[in-house]
């Protein structure tokens, strides 16, 4: 599209229209009795303690469990992982082992207990601090308390390059790989030396 | 990246890694008097009633405008927008008129009155609910009232084509176009003629 100030604006029923947004794998239980469930209602809240948001439908296997507990994790999506986390969002727990489903293996966060995705780039423990009825679904409002990184995610300076986890984004029903670097944050108003450093070639 | 299960994880301090997020370019004030911030904590957090959430730093210009008058935008960003976006992130709308630096249009949500940006491929307007202060940021829970969108995202069926807007997500302080397209919400247990129907071509 040409995003010309001239595009006719057509107003629709209200709806749940932001986009692009997360797609993550979401753990709960323990090592023994676990559960993954697909959440897009995902975001990041809080920078400083890190905090994120997840939001569950009530009637979800997941819910009571991670109301109980008050722990979850969330799993990043990988490309490689598209199909069981698809499968993860729209089968219940209640009927199967999604982890033996997919041969995910399992691994405990070693601050809260909560199995997470070995598979998953990234996996962050997070601990409940407060849940909000919002309507279909209630709002869980966490704190991240530790995060595992893939390795491999890690260049040979020690930094963390995203790029390589190749991770899903969730845009209006479907599913997206990332796709073309744009620039990083500040970068409309960086020094050549900055740009120079950290625009990426495509 | 493999993703086998044979990668070892690596614990980093807790941080905000949930990726990727969106990024959106939220509007505020009045027709006279507006600005734009550009924000990544954003994200959708019930279905029905649509709701929304931002989180802004209580230091932001934006901030009290929005706590004020309990009404904002939330602009999506397309590819062609991602110079004025970045820059809406770093720059304060105390020292300047965003709207005109990057001679972007303003148009009047019809619900709320709210300024929104007709180069957007799609503007939410925003009912602040409830604002919880969390620690950097406040998070700003919202009801989605009224969803604009560009005629130029309408297939010939009249169904709205996501891909055609272009859409930017935020990934560990950078920025990336969507690209290749994995499957449909449900892809995944979908049967021959969904699958024949709804799977696009790369």
């Amino acid at each position: 599209m040409n995003n010309s100030a001239n595009d006719a604006k057509v107003s629709i029923k209200p709806s749940t229209f932001l986009n692009p947004v997360p797609v993550v794998m979401a753990t709960c239980g323990d090592m023994e009795k676990s559960n993954i469930i697909t959440l897009a209602w995902a975001g990041t809240i809080n920078s400083e303690p890190p905090m994120l948001s997840i939001s569950i439908r009530k009637e979800r296997f997941s819910h009571d469990i991670i109301q109980n507990s008050g722990i979850f994790g969330v799993n990043l999506v990988a490309k490689s992982l598209i199909k069981a986390c698809d499968y993860c969002g729209v089968k219940s727990g209640r009927d199967i082992d999604k982890f033996k489903e997919f041969n995910l293996t399992k691994f405990a966060g070693e601050t809260t207990g909560v199995p997470l995705i070995k598979e998953s780039p990234a996996s962050l423990e997070c601990k409940v601090r407060q849940i909000i009825e919002l309507g279909t679904h209630d709002l869980f409002i966490a704190d991240i308390v530790n995060v595992h990184v893939s390795e491999e995610l890690f260049d040979e300076k020690g930094a963390i390059d995203m790029r390589k986890a190749d991770l899903v984004a969730y845009n209006h029903g479907e599913y997206y790989a990332l796709g073309e670097f744009l620039g990083f944050y500040g970068y409309s108003v960086a020094n050549k030396d900055a740009l120079a450093r950290r625009m990426r070639k495509n």
